[in-house]
């Protein structure tokens, strides 16, 4: 149902103290905590003593200490410590993740340990690079992850969801284009001009203004998916008026049935406006929020009918989670077949990728 | 465990409206609305693009729009309108349930749908009729609806649950009759001759004198319950002072575990009278809740014992539900043999059932 | 994973009343209630008519009403009366189980019943003899009930679960001496001279002194544990300075994952002292939720893993839990092997093992 060799975004940078940090990562319990250096550790959340969680512990000297019996781990797994005796055995080690941190992201490596490669996780720079601004957040869905990948690939759904901020009748009667990039990426393309602005719009806009207004849904698999949002008043022009954001949405498995949501949202305007930050925060949860009771509804009902394969409707608005599907159902399957295969990532912010908008609203 | 080819009480008349309305009947969710000349459509509550309940959605135009893509369906069960193509495909179409309302009910059919004879419904016209008043309520029961009836075929149990509304111990200490009735109705009638009345009988009565009263179970597979409930005081002429009260519980199946308990209590005294309504209302929701969690009680225990057969001890209480369980399981055993089979619907209201306790009286 | 043929403590003997008292015992739901003669009677909480509860009626003349038709039992199980006819049946006849009161205790006999011999009893007589006063609670523990002996068995915990009350570095720091005495009971006996008083010392010794201070862990197969807790001031004689208390934990299994904690600390000192009482009990339930949050992560995580064999590292903190277990597998086996076998008590107060301390501190 998921990959294994790749990078998993397992939680903001900042969520990441020297105290522990649980998360449950691919059905596995993950114990987290910055070492002495500020590095970051990983270790199965479960302590080889008695089996409880490490996480009913603390963080020690850049150690995790068990909450039961006091017996310390290092980073590297080894016990280092057991309380009443002066020597602690070499053996049963913790289980140990590759972890990695950038663009204030913390990423962890499921499969096989030689392999993690910090060159596959993708480039999306734009959350730490000048001239952005980011709004951040976790929310915990009980569905499993690849109905919201399908969910961030058909962006028609904003019209009925989220007629309250973002969407409205425009969004769901504009036609949008399908491509796939390098075998990687899945692109989905709509072009909105001259439509009144969704609520949302008026409040990073100030004003409600008739919009041009265009969205990409860019998707890479197992759980990587970016929107730019993109619009500009109908009288201004479109190269230097625009306002744009692109919202990242990375998916990451929990379990088969529930996912971490965590995601940032990128703006490229008024980066330091506080207020501003926290309206999009409010807004930006409140949005993820419907998406999330209509998935879980929609889960419950797949997993009572045994998880069968939708659409079983044909229509449209599907190119893009059908392709996004196929995307990621290769890249289970090439796996399978080579244990050691690890799909290499491709460009997201290119031209061909995220800029195109631009060369084709000149069209 | 429940026949298919009858008609069932999905809702109170006044339930439903022009938006959505879902309930799940026989394990198979619905949903329901009204269309535009004031009919009832109801549908199977699914979207079959990817099986969102349709319940997240809206009612538009007489029509249903999923929740997620705004999908439309017609009461016909065809999908009229797909959004951002010109074109709705003629399959798959949305399953359909036959629905009737007569007697100020929604009646839904879950058997062969050219089987859904409206002649079948059972006449119930007290709750419609002149001369009569009503009130009306729902509850969610978690236990087998088997047990519902049951509990309704031997009131003697009001003595032990509803000591503080209905019951006292005149009601167990008193024999019951029970008969059989064309082969589809139990009876269960107890006479109790100058008793001191019941809490409850004091709040019609408005006063507390002693009471001649008595009850009759009526009991039609699958979950038709009626329980007249008449009394007057002893120095009142029986024909002339008596008051009179049917209930009607009608017990839809929700799930193996779960029950609709749609109740109406039909008075022919003080119809216009709101504030013995609302304390009727109160009282009746109360009593039937005492019932509600004795009966979960009893089926979280059936449940960890695998659903032994009841009773296990034998009294002359139970002759009416053993009665009662033998007239259901004939019509599951008739319905399994033959899958085209309707069980017909008998009298309820004529001299034999309701009113011969005044023949009785006489004698 | 509990042996039938013992003596289970059900309940705190004033919790029993003349009212009706529900508790599972190892996967058996019993009721409880005193007769006329102040004697308890125990039956399986279930009425053979339609196996609801018997929990749901009232006690009534020393006798139990079901709380549905009013059906009667006696304590000896038999049906005494069925509303509405003259006679009772004479089967079926509800299961009773053997039962005592002793030590302030209720036991119960879920064995064979001709085997339940009260001398089988454990002799813990200070819980009700002149110079010692108790505290007394119950808790519900949702986990293996052997979980918790581990817990008791190993008390270098206190040091990491019950920081703020009776842990300190010294408990963890300190080894411990583990002896197995007649084949029945495990004792470790840990010293830690001149150290500083954990918080929950300070209540009962009224200052912070440096103290000496000793515990020893007493377990008895299946769920019996004591814990002697005794210290004085450095600057005070240890056979006259001593304060000391006995704190008893009996652990009862409910289901294969849960228990009941039915704890008493008895205490030699300060017996009328009502206020330490209340501040006692407070402590201790505070002490003893520590561990349950602990225990129930235990439970889970080890459930989650198929219930693997702990602990899995190998430590010196683990002789007393591990001999625990050894004597409790033994005593299922031989039942296993001979059903009408009963592991005979053993002294838990003579000089070998509670008051050995002294001795050991005169050496």
């Amino acid at each position: 149902m998921y990959p294994k060799n790749c990078w998993y975004v397992a939680a903001h940078a900042n969520e990441l103290t020297d105290k522990l940090f649980a998360r449950t990562i691919l059905n596995q319990a993950v114990i987290f905590w910055r070492t002495k250096d500020g590095g970051v550790a990983a270790l199965e959340d479960r302590c080889p003593h008695r089996l409880v969680p490490l996480s009913t512990g603390t963080a020690v000297d850049g150690e995790v200490q068990c909450g039961y019996h006091g017996i310390r781990f290092g980073a590297d797994g080894f016990c280092t410590h057991v309380p009443g005796q002066d020597t602690a055995p070499r053996s049963p080690r913790v289980r140990t993740f590759p972890v990695a941190e950038r663009h204030n992201l913390i990423w962890i490596w499921m499969g096989a340990e030689d392999l993690a490669d910090e060159d596959l996780i993708p480039d999306i720079h734009w959350l730490d690079a000048p001239g952005w601004a980011s709004t951040t957040g976790h929310l915990h869905f009980k569905c499993d992850y690849r109905l919201i990948n399908d969910n961030l690939l058909d962006l028609s759904h904003e019209t009925f969801i989220h007629k309250h901020t973002i969407g409205n009748d425009s969004v769901a009667d504009s036609p949008a284009i399908t491509n796939i990039i390098d075998r990687r990426v899945v692109r989905v393309h709509r072009e909105m001009p001259n439509i009144e602005p969704p609520p949302f719009f008026a409040l990073s806009q100030g004003h409600d203004r008739r919009i041009n207004r265009w969205q990409i849904a860019i998707y890479m698999a197992p759980g990587f998916n970016m929107t730019e949002v993109g619009f500009h008043p109908v009288d201004t022009d479109r190269v230097e008026g625009h306002l744009m954001m692109r919202p990242i949405h990375i998916i990451t498995p929990e379990t088969d049935h529930s996912a971490h949501y965590i995601w940032a949202v990128a703006r490229n305007f008024r980066l330091d406006d506080d207020a501003l930050d926290a309206n999009l925060w409010t807004q930006i949860d409140h949005t993820f929020k419907e998406d999330r009771a209509l998935l879980e509804a929609q889960d419950r009902r797949l997993q009572a009918e045994g998880m069968p394969k939708v659409p079983q409707l044909a229509a449209k608005i599907d190119a893009g989670p059908v392709a996004g599907r196929r995307l990621l159902e290769a890249m289970i399957r090439q796996e399978a077949e080579d244990p050691r295969y690890c799909a290499p990532p491709a460009p997201l912010a290119d031209d061909d990728v995220v800029t195109m908008p631009f060369a084709m609203a000149a069209e």
